[in-house]
Parts: C-alpha cells; sequence; structure tokens
C-alpha cells in the first residue's frame, strides 16, 4: 500500500535517525538533507521516497541497492507499485493543458522561478552543499571527485543561466503586423501542461536538474523518475528547492520499475515525455505515446585525428578523458577513434596507453559500470579479437583487488586496434559499432587516401550524437564537418566528444 | 511494371496530344505545362506521372478519377505498385544523412534555391500562370475561384519571402565564446537528408509547396506524395520549378495507393517524415517509424464570441466564411461556435442563415465534400439532432440539382444548435465534438456566468490547431487565451480561424 | 597634486578611523563598505576617494557636499583638478580598441565577469548589505524608504540576469554560409575598448551599475564619473565588487567638475562617451566628441487617459506616483496628463489632490529638489497661472518646517491646469511644455472630438522617453500609439509613466 | 526660380528628344527610362531633375557635367538653389515622427513595399534593365562593365531579400511577460519619420538604392541626395520604382551644391540623417545636426598576409582586385598590405605588377579618378618616396593616350614599397596611413617576430572598415582578429577587403 505522508511524515524520518541526522544538520549546515553522504551504509542505510501532491511518502515495496564499491545493501528507495500509482495519474491530470502559467496566466510564476533558482545557483557555491552532491554522486554513480564535482558545477552553471528575469525573458513572444489596420501576429510559447521525464542512472544531478527546470519554467507540471539506481541525488536536490521556495506542488517524483511506469503513462497520457536513456526503452514508449515523446539518445560517439600531428600530449590526455572519464559511462564518451597514418607513427598510442593504465580504483579514476557485467564486456573484446588483423592494445582484463559486487562490471580501461577495412565489411559492421557503455573503445587508422572510407563508416552509424575532428587544417575540417552529421561536432586541435553541455546554447 | 522514362518520354507525352498542346502553348504561354486545364474531360483525360532520379515516367498501374463536379473519368493517375518502389528507395537511399548541402557542403545551393524561387514567384504572379492554377486546383478539390486563387497568392506570397539570400539566411548559424582562448561553440542548422513529405487532399498546392520548398532550402532530398486525388496540381507545380532552375534529381514525386507507401517508408527507412492528413494515419506512421515523424494534425476548431456584441454583420460573414468556405474543408474551419447571451439576442443567427443560403453549387461557394458522403454527414446531423434541446438551425439536406458522384458527399452548408450542458454530458461530447469535415458546424451558446464550462469543454478537446475569441474586452480576452491551447488563436473583434499562414512567422 | 595611494593607502583611510570603520564591520557584515550610513554627518563626514591603475587615492581638491535635508556639510568628495588628470587619461589610453577582451581575446573574462556578478547579485540580496545601499541613496537623494530601496533591487535583479553564461551569450555572433565552399560571413560583437561613462545625481545605483556593467561584460574599460552630489553610492558599489573578483584595474573612477572631465574627454579621446543627464551638456558635448557618444535623454513625459472610466483609485494612484514620486526627479516623471472629459467629471482631480497632500517630508515622500531652488520652481509655476484660464489645483507653495539648505528647492507637491487650446498656442506652447524636474505637472482636458489636437501637441514635444495611455478601448490605444512616439509607451488601464527598466528587454 | 512641373513636364521632356526616346523605348523596353544610356553625349545632353511632394521638375540652376572619359559636357543637372529649398522643407515637415506607417499605424504599407521591392527585383533581373543602370553607372563612374554589373547585381539580391513578407518581418516586435497578470512588455521597431539621406559618387546606384529602401520599409520618408556627377543614376532608378507602384509622394529627390544642402538640413530638421562620404562633411554636419546623424566612413583598410604562403596566383589577383577594381573607389579598398617575410621570398609582388600594368583605359579596369587629381596623387606618391627605404613597385605615372579632363585624375596602379620601422614613426605614420581614393596602396612586409608592431600599426588607424587576414593558420587567425577592430574582417586563405555587402546580415 501507498501511503501519503505528510509533514509529520517527514518528522518520523528524522525521528527514526535522530542522532546522526540532528549532528549532521548541525555540523553541515544543510537544512534540507535527510541523508548523511558519509555515513550511508549497510548498518545505515539511506531511504528515498516519492512525492506526489505536494507530500513525501513511502510506498509498500522497497527496492534494496548495493553499493557499488563493496556491495551493502545500502539504499532502501521506495518503489511504487502498480496499485498504487492512481495519486501520481491524479495529480497529473489536475495540471491543465495550458499549464501552470503562459504568457496569460499567472505570470508572476515566471518571476517565483526566476527567484527559485537564483537561490538554488547560490546554495549549490557554497563548499558545504557542492561537496555533499559530489559525495552523493559519487556514492551512486562511482566516479572520481573531479568529474562528479564537475557535475554539481555544470548544474550550478546552468541555474545561474536563469536567474533574475532570464526565465520569463525564455517566455518571449513575437509580433509582425498584420495586412489591415488593428491587425497583428503574435507567436508565444505555451507549455504543454502535464509532462513526464525519464532521466538515466550516469549524471544523477545534471540532466534531470536541467530537463526538470527547462519544463517547470515554460509552465508545465512535471513528474519526475530518475533510475532507481541514483535517484536518491534528485530527492535531495528537490528537498533543496523546497527550501529555495519552489512550491512543493510543482513537481511530483516517483521510483518505480519500468512495467508500473509504462501503466502510469499510459493511464495519464501526459502531453509530453521526455526521455533519456537506451534506445531500446525509447523505441517502445515511442510506439506506445503515439509519438507524444521527445528523446534523448545514447551514442556511438566518433572522434578523427587528423593529418596534421600537433600537441601530442595534449591530444593523449583529451583522447584518455573522452573514452574513460567516468569509466566511458557518458553518452558522450568516444567509442571509435580514427588516426592519420601521421598519428600512427607519432608517440600516440603509447601515451594513451600510460595514462589509461595510472587510472585506479582507489580514485574512482576508473569504477564500476552500473550496466553492463564483467562477463559481458570481455565477451565483447573476446568476440572483436577474433576479427582478422584486430589486436589488444592494452586492457581487456578484469580490475584487480577489488569488491564491486558481480552484478557491476568491472574491467581495466580497454582499446582494441581493428583495421579500417575490416570495420566496413558488412560481417563486422554492427559488432564494431556496438555501444559498450563501459571503458572501452575501438581504435583503428587510415591513409592519407582512405578519407572517404572513414567518411562511409560514419555515414553508416545510427546514433549521432557527438563527434571530434581534431585538427588545424581548414580544408580537412570543412571535409569532414560537411560529410557528417552529429549533435554536437567539436573541430580543432583541442576537440573532443565530451564537454559540459550549459555553454552550447 | 514501372517503365522510366526519359526525356523522349516528356516528347511522347506531347507527340499523344500534339493539336491541344501545341496550341496551348501559343495560346497560353504557358511553358511547362502539360495540361489543358479547362479541356480536361472524359474525352480528353489528364494523365499525371511519376518523377524518379531525374526522370519523368509512368506506371503499370492507373487510377482513373472521377470529376467530382460531373463524375467523368477525367484524369488518369500513374501509381506505382508494391514491386515499383525499388527506384524510389534507392534514389532517397543516394542521399546522405547530412544532406544535398549544408554550411559546410555545397553553399552555392542556397543561392541556387533562392534564385529559383525568385523565379518561380515571379512565374506566378503572372495572371495566365495564376489562373492556370487557380482553375487546376478548382477542378480537382473545387472551391470558389477566390478561394482557390487565394491558395495561389498565398503559395506566391511564401516563395517572395525566400528570394536572393533569404534561404542562405535560414542557415544562420550562432557562436558563443568558450571557455578558453580559441575555443567558440558554434550552432548549426543541418538537414536531415532523405525525407519524405506526405500532403492531403485539400490544399493541393500551397501545403506541398510550402512544405517542400523549406525541405529542400534546408539541404533534404525529398520524396514528395500528394493525395492522387489532386496530385496533378503539384506534377503541374514541379514543372514550373524545374523550368525555373530546379535541378531535375533534387526532387522525387510518386504516386500510390497507402499500403505501397508504408512499405516504401519501412524499405527507405528515410531520416524524417512529414505527414499532414487524417489522425488514423498519422498514429500507424508514428508507430511503423518509430518516432521519426511530424505530424501536421487535423482540428476540431472553436471560436468563442464574447460579451461585446459589435459589427454584427461583419462577425456574421467571418463567421459563414470560417465555416463554410472550401465546403469546410480546411484543417482550420470552424466547427463549434460559442457564443455569448448577449450574441444570442442580437441578430447573428438569423444573418448566418440568410449567408449560408446564398451559397450555391454553380460558383462552388459551396460544393462536394472529397472525404464523406451525403449519407455519412446527415447520419451525423440526426444523430446530433436526437440530444435533448438541441435543433436544426439550417441547411441538414442534400444539394439540389446536382451531378455530383455518390462517392463523395453533397449537402447544403449545415448548423445545429446543441445546449452547453448537453454538450459537457460525457454520453455527448465525443460525438459533438467529432470533426466533420464537411460544411458543418455546431452552434452553442453560454450565460454570462458559464464561461468555465465553455473552457472546460475546450480542455477536454484533442486537436488543438486554430481558435478564436471575437472581443475586444481585454478581460475576456485574457481570461479565454490564459486559459486555452492551440497552434493558432485569433483574438480580437475581427477573429477568425482560418487565416493564411505566410504571415504567422 | 594627485596621490595615488597604494594598499597602505587604503590602510591609512582605515587608521584614520579605527573605531567606527571597526566597529561597523563587526556591527554590519558589511566587509566591503568604508563608510557607516547611519553616522554620516557634520561632525564625522564620509569621504569619497578616486580610482585609477588599480589604486584608490584622494586628491588636492575636496569638494564638500551639504546634506540635503539639514544643511550640514557631510561627505567630502576628492575632485580631480585639471592638473590631475594624466593618470586617468593614460590608464585609459592603456586599453585597445579591441578591448580587454572580445570573442577571439581572453575570452575566458565572460566567465568572469559573470562570476563576479553572480556573487554581486547575492551580496545584493542580503538584507543587511541592501539596507546599507537603501539608506546610503536616501542620504544623498532624499526619496522614500521605498523608492530606494526599489533601486537597489531593479539592480539586483539586472545583476541576476547576467550570472553564469549569460555574460558570454551577449557576445553571440552569427553566421551566414557564404557563395563558395569554404565562405561564411560572421558576426560578431566587438567592444570599444576605452569608454566614458558620465550618470546623474537622480538614480546613484542603478543608472551607473546598469550602463558600467554593460560596458565591462562587452570587454570595454571604463572610466565612470557620476554625479559628485551622490558619487559616494557607486564607490561603496565598486568596492563590494572587487570584493566580488572584479579585477580592481578594470574599471577607473572619477570625481571632479564639468570642465576638468571635459579637458580629460578631450586628451583621453575615448572611443565612446555614454552620456546620461542634461541636454544641454549632451549637445555641447556630442559637438566636442565629433558625435561619439550615446545620449540617454531626459524626457517631458505625458500620459493620456482614454473615454472608458475604470478603476479610478488604482489610476489616481499610479498618477500620483508618476508624478510625485522622488519628488518627480525621475527622467520617466509624468510632466503632462491630459484627461478625456469624462474623466474630468469623475472624482480623480479631488482624489489626486488628496493623495498628495498627503506626501510629507518626514518619510520622505516629498523631498529636497537637487537641481532647481523653491523660488525657480515658483516663479515657473506664476508664469503658467498667468496663461488664460490656467488654475492651480494644488500644491504651488513651499515646504512648510524644513532645514533644506537653500540651494535645494523645497516645493509641495503641485499641480495646474491649464486649457488643451492654450498649451497649443505658439506663444505658450514651449513655456507649458518645459521640464520641470521637481514634483510638478501640468493637467488639462480634452473634449471627444479634440484627440487630433492632443496628438498634435505630442507630435511638437523633442524629448520623447516614456509616455502612458490609460485605456482598455483598442480602438482608442491603436489610434494614440501609431500616431505617437516613444522610447516607451505603457498601454491598458494600468499604464504608467514610471516602471523598472528590468523588464525591458 | 524652383518651378513644379506636373505630368506635363514629363511629357515636354518626352517630346524634346521624340526620336531617339520614341525609338528607345520601342527597342530598349524599358517604360520608365527617360534617358538614352548610349547616345548621351556633348550634343544630345541628358536632363536629371527633382522631385518634391509627387512632381519631377527643373530649377533655375543648371550644373553641367564633363563627360569623365573625353571631357564633353554631356549632362544637365537641374540643382536647386537657397531660395528654392522651401518646398522640399515642406514636404519633409509634412511627414510626423511617427512616420508614414509603423506597426500600428497603415500597416498594409509593409505589404505594398513588399510588392514594390518584388517587381523591381524583376524589372533588375531583366537582361536589357541590367545593361541599362551598368552602362549608365559606367558613364557616370568609370568602372569595368564587370564591375559596374556587379553593382546592379548586388542592388538585385537586396531587394529580392525584401520581397513579400520579408518588409513587415523587418517591423518584428517582441514580448516579455509582466509582473502581474494582464501585463506585458513589447518592444517594437518605429520609424524616425522625416529623414535625409546623403549618398556620394562612387556605387551610384547600390549605396543609395540599399539605404532608402531600408529607410522606406520603416516607415520613414526619405529625402534623397546623390553627388551630382552621379545622380542621374538614381533618377532613373526611381522613376522604375514608380513604375513598380512606390507611391511618388514617398521619397524626395534633390539635386544641389553642399551649402544648400547644409541651410535645407538646419531648416527642415529631420529626425535622421544618414551620410555617406568624406570625414570632413560628415564632421561637420554632426555638428550642426546635434549628434543627430548616422554617419558611414570611409576607410584606410589593410590586408596581412601570413606566413602560410599558398595560392599565389589566387592570392595576388584578389590582391590586385582589392586595390585597383574601380579604379581604387571603393572604401573598402585595399591601402596597405602587410606582407609576412615569407610572401616576400614568393614571386607574389610579380605576379601584383604583372596584373596591374594588364590593366587599361579602354574596358575601364582603370580610369578617371573622380575626387582627386593626376597632380595631387603624384605628389602624394613622391612625398611617400622621400622615406628611407622606400621605392616605387610599379605605376606612379600619369595614364598614357587619354582625353580624361584635368578636373579628375588620371594615373597608372601604383604601389609604393615603405619599411615597416618607417611607417610607425610618428613624423611618417599620418603621411602613409592618409587614404587616397585612386588606385594607389602601400606595401610593406614584417619578419616572423615582427607581429607585434604591425598590430601596433593597426591599431594606430582611425578609420576602420575592412580588413583582411590572409592565411589559414588558426592561431595567426586568432591572434590577429583577437587583437585588433573593423567593421569588416575577412579572414582565410581567400580573404579580400571588398565584397558585396549583400551577404552581411
Amino acid at each position: 500500500m501507498f501511503r501519503f505522508l505528510g509533514s509529520g511524515a517527514v518528522t518520523q524520518v528524522i525521528s527514526r535517525r535522530p542522532t546522526s541526522l540532528g549532528v549532521a544538520r548541525c555540523v553541515h549546515s544543510i537544512p534540507f538533507a535527510t541523508a548523511e553522504v558519509e555515513e550511508i551504509s549497510g548498518s545505515q542505510p539511506a531511504e528515498v521516497q516519492n512525492l506526489v501532491g505536494g507530500k513525501w511518502g513511502r510506498s509498500s515495496d522497497v527496492n534494496t541497492l548495493l553499493d557499488p564499491l563493496n556491495g551493502e545493501p545500502f539504499i532502501k528507495v521506495h518503489e511504487v507499485n502498480k496499485s498504487e500509482i492512481h495519486p501520481f495519474v491524479e495529480s497529473l491530470s489536475k495540471c491543465p493543458k495550458h499549464g501552470l502559467h503562459n504568457p496569460f496566466k499567472s505570470p508572476e510564476r515566471y518571476l517565483l522561478l526566476g527567484d527559485v533558482t537564483a537561490r538554488a545557483a547560490h546554495m549549490l557555491s557554497l563548499p558545504k552543499v557542492s561537496d555533499f552532491f559530489t559525495r552523493l554522486i559519487q556514492r551512486v554513480a562511482p566516479k572520481s571527485y573531479k568529474q562528479a564535482e564537475g557535475e554539481v558545477y555544470v548544474t550550478r552553471k546552468f541555474l545561474e543561466n536563469f536567474c533574475g528575469d532570464q526565465v520569463r525573458f525564455l517566455a518571449r513572444s513575437f509580433g509582425v503586423p498584420g495586412n489591415h489596420l488593428g491587425q497583428q501576429s503574435h507567436g508565444f510559447r505555451w507549455p504543454y501542461g502535464p509532462v513526464v521525464i525519464i532521466t538515466p542512472f550516469n549524471f544523477p544531478l545534471e540532466i534531470p536538474v536541467l530537463q526538470l527546470m527547462g519544463a517547470l519554467y515554460m509552465g508545465n507540471k512535471p513528474l519526475l523518475k530518475v533510475d532507481s539506481k541514483v535517484s536518491i541525488v534528485m530527492e535531495q536536490m528537490l528537498r533543496l528547492l523546497h527550501t529555495c521556495g519552489l512550491p512543493i506542488e510543482d513537481v511530483d517524483f516517483i521510483n518505480s520499475d519500468g512495467p508500473t511506469m509504462n501503466k502510469l503513462l499510459l493511464e495519464a497520457n501526459p502531453s509530453m515525455t521526455l526521455f533519456t536513456g537506451s534506445s531500446r526503452v525509447a523505441e517502445k514508449l515511442a510506439v506506445d505515446l503515439k509519438g507524444r515523446i521527445k528523446l534523448e539518445d545514447a551514442g556511438f560517439d566518433w572522434k578523427i585525428l587528423g593529418p596534421d600531428v600537433q600537441e601530442e600530449d595534449y591530444v593523449a590526455w583529451v583522447c584518455d578523458q573522452d573514452a574513460y572519464a567516468c569509466s566511458g559511462q557518458k553518452c558522450s564518451a568516444q567509442s571509435i577513434l580514427f588516426m592519420h597514418e601521421n598519428w600512427s607513427k607519432s608517440s600516440l598510442l603509447s601515451k594513451l596507453k600510460e595514462l589509461a593504465e595510472r587510472r585506479k580504483l582507489e580514485d574512482l579514476t576508473v569504477g564500476p559500470v552500473l550496466t553492463l557485467t564483467t562477463e559481458a564486456m570481455l565477451e565483447h573484446a573476446s568476440k572483436l579479437l577474433k576479427i582478422s588483423g584486430s589486436k589488444l592494445l592494452f586492457g581487456g582484463e578484469t580490475l584487480e583487488n577489488h569488491s564491486i559486487p558481480s552484478i557491476y562490471g568491472a574491467i581495466k580501461p580497454t582499446a582494441i586496434y581493428i583495421p579500417l577495412e575490416e570495420i566496413l565489411k558488412d560481417e563486422n559492421y554492427d559488432l564494431v559499432t556496438k555501444e559498450i557503455f563501459g571503458p572501452f573503445q575501438v581504435i583503428t587508422d587510415y591513409k592519407k587516401d582512405q578519407l572517404p572510407m572513414v567518411l562511409d563508416a560514419l555515414e553508416r552509424m545510427h546514433a549521432h550524437l557527438t563527434a571530434a575532428v581534431v585538427s588545424n587544417d581548414p580544408i580537412f575540417l570543412q571535409e569532414v564537418i560537411g560529410n557528417t552529421v552529429n549533435g554536437t561536432t567539436y573541430a580543432g586541435l583541442r576537440a573532443r566528444t565530451t564537454g559540459a553541455p550549459q555553454n552550447h546554447w
């Protein structure tokens, strides 16, 4: 049974952990937090609740998560089951299709949200709060402190961009004189009304905050579902937003398994669903929701090194970051690298190997892979290594001395060389271009006159998210950019496939 | 079998009708036309071909259309069957995903298309050419000369908007300074590459030209399919565009039935499909194409008359136009009218009746309905008339003295009054708000304090295309606009639901 | 002699007032402030320094200001004289014409300024800091607490709008495809380089901050000069900005008399000068600087009340605010009011009188006029009262029981009625439309058929800053708006002439 | 005395040249033209009239122009004298400050002007009309057929850009939600009302058409004054525009000397004056008009060749075009060329010499200089040649076998080398960077480590119109672009200083 818990319930949560939390609040000055990030453990498991209609609450089912670093059961997520979805459906349906606000309705809410955002940005700029979220991200989606901190930083910068009047500027309309006196055409941005946002595990704070706030700004009422493995981060972030003045009824928050969410979507029939995650689920949803969905794809992201070899150390460092930061669990991670033969002759490959081998579990520069097991990844590697001419450049082994539970993956940063001609063969192409959401990349090289083959390989790919063309040669850049398609292409000698979205406008 | 016909084939077409066409060219100075608009008839049927890979051609199957005004078999449309689709699939697949041009590839094509557009706009401004297309539209989608001419005019205005450099201005990009010296982020508009455009019968020239040119401008290669009933108009328009310099390989043009087109879509797997037409087909396509589709919906369009009664003659005239022009076969046609009680007491209804009864078949101010039979429409009327309190205001009968073939509909402009309370009842709502794509509307009224009921009725509708709020009262306008959602809302005393899209930017 | 004072000098400043400042810092927690707002007085005068080349310093001349409320000498402004301008000229000339940054130079400065802005916005949101600046404004430019606080609020909102990446978004460029492969046209925003900003007394914080930050964001190096009567406010604000991370060399700050500033401008020859202030000085500068100047004008601002009389209390309240808030010392203050005869018959005038008479010196709802003496204003009133048919509606007298020094003005809120026909006469027009920068307005009325005469009166005015058309009648609004010209026109029943600029984008 | 001549007057003009013009109209099909371009000569002089208040007319003074190629008196320009300016002042003053139209007044005029523009663009695309204007430009501002035709082409492209709805799209407004329900802020573009446009001799069609149409589109009423030497071109173009539907009262057109025009400006006091021409006149106007003027400057335009030597033939060709096309009489003509030492060692200079020497009077690839005499230019050359280390590269002589009248200049394309160190010396700098509006350039070179000296030279220049950085080296480009300022900078190996403005948006 799903029980709605009012403010009394929150008190109850607190009273359950009087010591730790009481102290936490003194020590940490984090008034909104209900979790003590350093103390979450098998003996002191944290708890993630749901929010609907302005009330936080538990459900009858609990999904207990294992600590990805040591396998202890460390977080209890209250997951709503199929018999408990009604309140969520009802809450969504209360929001009309013209939204909570629009340019002709409750415009003061644009200002309210600008104020909430300014306060939230300031909160995230406080070292204690920034550290709290950085560590919380590390606990559930292990990555280096710098990578996790970067996620908090980008989230803060996004919020800074929508302080003050910037929310209402989003609702800027335009007008054009009409044919006759007294006639003008105006164009306005209108909300969808009730919407659903579904986000994945790899960026537990950044992706949901950006999508949630964007939806709120335009007047929508979002129901947010984050992958249960990491949903504690957004649960805490919602509490921060409430502290900053966000009306508690504005956002609903749900934890559930996939079939339950699917049922909820069919019953609530939201005006729009924004889904970020695997292509397989995306396609099913597109069918179920009859097209009323926006998808943020995954990607098999490529990088091409052009003929001009310069700044080898820098390029090697960027390649290592693009392929292996966050253990390769970014949608923008470098999946395949095409080197011009001039680079093959350079020290690049040996530098890549050296950098990859420096990564270690202790500082989480390499860590657990949350969606693939060790076996699955090694099996993929061994399939690739059967291709004629292929060879293991480095990695290809399980991590040493780890206590990562077996449901997760644990391999060393891996690179496999495959000849370009083999990649292009029909029998190999799909295998080689299969995205492995872990510390794994394919490397190949091409001769001066083989650029058309490289472009052909790129044209045949499906998911085009990011790409990088590493060269300062304007003719080469133009040739590659003009003949490819991607969400984002980074060009220039310092190009990379991964970059913060906050300066893509 | 589908036979490709080269330029020899065009000669062949000409040689088949040496006299009429030869003369036509002298008389009409319409060098591109292969049809003689006034002479198309059972004895001199016109012919519509397909275009693929730069070659016009016939197919083994022919769909013979009946003249909607007298039932004569007057146009032979060569429809491609399932065994003949290969050339179309191949032609589409030749276009890479980065398109025929983009900001980094063949930018001179932006200028070429600007030139083609300038010439085409000028051609459409020539009285002979304008008359040719106006009459051709009338022959296949009967509407008054003024309405058909308006379609040609709007098409011309659209083309005028993209003369000269305006096509390349569409490809305007932006840049933002990056974090470090030498770094900048740029955003570009990129084409989809191979695309399919499917358009309906009611605007045979305007809808396909606007969508086709937009797709071309951005670098896409479109395959165009227009409803066979009216595809002769675009077949002739493509010939005009070729005369104006459009490369003949840039657009493919196909006639076929639905299952064949569905097969083609699945095989060619275009990057995007733009579909304008019925919701039923749209939903099936959304599923088949896994979301890679943009839909232009139909609409059940409403108009509200506010408390301030002014300019009754003008408002009555607009209501008549919105509901019955083009025999109600516009997606933006007024389907339901909500009158404030002040208007009920005015002479509006009697004026509406008078105007509706002036419409006659001779000048096509009322004419055949191409997607619904007479029986279907009268049956819907009789169902509505069973609702408690409803009454027939005018119409509700078949047209007199007509020779419209029975596959089409032929009724007098019809209006049925239904009390607001009844409309809102669950058992009636779906019936009342069913879109009838013909000269048919529902009229109701509301009391001063019943506005929330009206807004509730609007909130429950599904397809929101256009709407009009007829009032000069700013408080009333704000109340209605802020609480509804539509593609386009026309506001003010002179508001209407139908309007040329060329000034919505 | 102008003495440069390094960090030692600042210490010296501090050491001169060890007690007050030391305590102040403890009590107020305003770490940047060097003045104690409540204690500035004849016995504890404050001091305003100059800033050049990153160093605060004093000059040989001191301009001692009288407290506008009691005549005590309460602030000592170090004014640079002609022999001391060299360091300012040199500092400006060090900045090249391509600025401190531009999209191709030091782009990291865009981010730096975004950060500085975020911090400054947060500082201004702290109650202590907000109160500090509110009170400081009140001390030098007496207005009510609410009006002064509003100025701080608007300044904060402006800063919130440029947090995070918003500064670099200002530097957004665009590109258009060129004629040939490899060609693209790009448009960038470039700074002027060395610029001068000169601002008036009436908004001591808002006007300089908005103009200064805008100049900095785009890469300019500004020299700021604020009217000495109020420059203490910006002197303190600069110290706040330095605390927030603004590099101390980025802005120079000067106090001087007019001839010295004129000499400096001619020697430094800045790329652009932004001047806000009196038309007389503006014209001289335009000539001296050969057009390299942008002017923010004063204005004789009008309001028209339309035929529809509604919400009399609200309209009266807005009229009172527009005419008399800040003692009429806003460039956007209502200078003339045209009432439709329907309003003349209403209780509006009596309500205006009542509201004006409630204003009192104690809470600064009326206060000293800083640029006109009492005599000058009363003389103007008596000239107006000689016009045939004119009459004093209220005011027209000196304030009672005040200690405002005689260099400033002190009159009661005043309104004089003049018949429309008289206003339009050539011999009266210039006199009636002379702007009085104090609590002073002209009121007239017009008959239904006299609107063209009103429009003619408006057409003949020179400075068009703001205007208001108070009506909900769309025909009336269109008629007036379409036939007039203004920087900002406020329309609608709730229209006003004064409004915060932060939502005009 | 200035006599107004109505349509009768035009008949009179025609009756004066019954044969030629009658034939011309048959032959040329140029219905609007009143001049026969090939037959204008000493024996058949053409006549240029004035237009005011919708009527063409003559004046009492006539300025007789000499044919720049042979000195024959070939055009009689009716120049208005000081006693005849009243009708022009009156016509301007009839236009209110809110213009002939604005978004709230006569919006149908946006469409009218879109239609006029579409027709005019089409007219200019007719070979006969294009040839007419090309030749007319050649007659009065001698340049090669290709250069003059380019001017007509750019003018046509500009007009194509404002066909259809594009004029009203210029008047696009925006809106932002306000603080409270019912409040929105809107921004509109408003005209100035009465404006004056003054244009120079070098682009007799392009500059006035672009500025005139831009002014008209926004609702202004322009008075146009073109340099009398070339005003026949715009006189004919206005007649074309009238044929295309431009209301004859919309534009006034005046020929006069400078003092008369100055008097007119002071009396008419237009809201804005747009002046393109010499800096000397511009500064005087800025003072007289108290800043109400927009200036299009002249320019001393530079080009830098970077370290990467490629495509020498192409670069040499562009340099020759930039410096000598139109005999150097473009504001964007290359005035100084900085070569990297790598280029000095290449064959560039010898190629430049060869190309310059190919230019000849017969095809007008070099021709008369309209604002400087031969003596003035040769004297400047000899002054430059006195600088230490300077040398004549080519040219420096009068043209041979010419009949150009002595009031105009006639020299061979000239280049003078001056060492960089000498250019930078205070005693030489002003002399070297003096703009010579003729076929004249300075060339210098710089060593790898002398780039800062080059940048210093650029920083010290005053008029920054166009510039080119010829290199494909991204670091070099960034260094130069980030450290300079210009209206337009062209970058890349194919960069040039002269380019059509129609793709700068």
